[in-house]
Parts: C-alpha cells; sequence; structure tokens
C-alpha cells in the first residue's frame, strides 16, 4: 500500500506542474545519490590509480580510502531513490535508468556486490601492492556491471 | 614537510593556468564534499522534520536515516579539503571560509562534535518521538556552530 501511494505520488510528479517544494524532493534526492557516488568515486579513483601505477602507493592512505568505500557501502540509502527519479522522468539531471525500478529487486544485487568488493578491497589495501591490485578488479567490477544495466551513457 | 609540500602545491594552483587535470582535482573534491553534506541533509532534513510534527514520527525510518548519520561521520574526509579549494580561491564555488584552513585545526573540533550529536541521536531515534525531539537539538547545534565559523553565507 505504501508502495502504491509512492506510485500514485510519482504519477501526479508526472502529470501536474509541481510546485517548487515537490520538485525539490525529487530534485535533492537525486543530487543526494549524485554525492553518493562522487564520493564513491574521490575514494575509489585514487585506489584504481595506485593499483595502475599512476598514484604512488601509500599503505595508509590505501587503508583509509578503502575503508570509507566500506563506511560509504554500509549506508541505507533506499530513501534517494524515490519513483519518478529515473532519466525518463528527469531527463538533464539524471542518468539513472527506468530499469532500476522495474527491475528492482535486480539492482539490489548489484548493489550489495558492491558491499563485498569493498569489503575485500578493505581486507588487502593497507597490506601492500600485490594485495591492492588482486583485489581492486572486484570492484571495478562491481561499478561496471551495475552501470551496464542501470546507467545511461549520458543524462 | 607533506603539509609544507601541500602548500606549495596550492600557491601553484592559486598562481599558475591549471591545466583542466589539476582544476578538476580541486573541483571535484569541492563537489565530493558537497555531496557529503547533502547526503547529510537528506538524512537530517527528515529527522529535523519527525522533531517539528512536520513529518509524521516513524520509529524504523527515524533509527535508519540517524544511524545512516553516524556512518557518514565515521569516514575519514580530509582529502576532499584540500589547499585552495575554500571560497577565496575558487569563488561561486564553494562557501567554505578561508578560516578552515587558518585555523586548523579548530574545524576538526566541530567535526568531533558532529560524531557525538550524532551518536547520541541515534541512540534515541528509534526509541520515540520524546527522545528523538531530545536528542535533535544537539545535531542542528553541532550543524550551526561549524557553519557559523567557517562557512559563508553565499558562495
Amino acid at each position: 500500500m505504501k508502495l502504491f501511494n509512492t506510485v500514485l505520488i510519482a504519477a501526479a510528479f508526472a502529470t501536474a506542474a509541481p510546485t517548487a517544494l515537490v520538485a525539490d524532493e525529487i530534485g535533492d534526492a537525486i543530487k543526494a545519490r549524485q554525492g553518493y557516488y562522487k564520493l564513491i568515486r574521490a575514494n575509489a579513483g585514487p585506489l584504481f590509480g595506485m593499483a595502475k601505477g599512476e598514484v604512488e602507493y601509500d599503505a595508509e592512505r590505501a587503508q583509509m580510502l578503502a575503508s570509507n568505500l566500506v563506511t560509504l557501502t554500509a549506508m541505507k540509502n533506499g530513501e534517494l531513490w524515490p519513483q519518478g527519479s529515473d532519466k525518463a522522468s528527469r531527463p538533464g539531471e539524471t542518468r539513472a535508468l527506468p530499469a532500476i525500478w522495474e527491475t528492482y529487486p535486480a539492482v539490489a544485487e548489484k548493489g550489495k556486490a558492491l558491499v563485498s568488493a569493498s569489503a575485500a578491497l578493505a581486507d588487502a589495501a593497507g597490506g601492500g601492492l600485490d594485495g591492492l591490485r588482486e583485489k581492486i578488479g572486484g570492484l571495478g567490477g562491481a561499478c561496471k556491471a551495475c552501470h551496464d544495466d542501470f546507467r545511461a551513457k549520458d543524462f
């Protein structure tokens, strides 16, 4: 019933001229979840760089960054994905494909893979470059698997 | 020595015409930390709403949101605050006042207050509206104390 109400409310968003407040709620959720992935990237980016040899390996830094990924993936962010916040409903604002909602909970499996990959990386990242390199592919794979299915190439 | 190097690099940013890559590193850090505060707001906002009676109190939701705040405040985000990412260096992009860097580690004390306030709120938020109301002021106070000293009113 709660979900049904959400769908109805989302339908109202799509057809009625939304008030500024209503528009903000969806837009704020989109921006907040984009902020989440900016944080993922800010932490994952230097780890990929270390694995590629483009950023100097620093055990303490690698551990901190990987631990941040574990922390981020412990969040419960379902509220940042309201009905009506997909690319079809909000073109130009988000790359989130309608398939996220249409095939739910398939996307949740991708999320679990990101949790696992982050944990495996955090176990290894501070113990040397070889271990980091061994586990970084799991993180990249988890990112790519979700992007392939659920993220459009452009906004 | 590491800090000194960072300062030198930041000085170079400010005086030389930055390449796109260099500009992106500072800009990306600004956007990532703004994403962090959007996530803080996305989770704190409904809790303030519940305390004010504007959002229906829901124990499970309140607990989830407050736990997300605890999770977020466990991150180590020092890398998102590089030298040269203040409002004076990047006008129009950030409200972060130079005082953050000039009076460091004063800002870190504000961060610790946010950690404590989030933990206290998470202990109470799921146990009833009275408990939430008792602890929400601590969170609001922690936000305000940092904004008063370290955030400009506009970009």
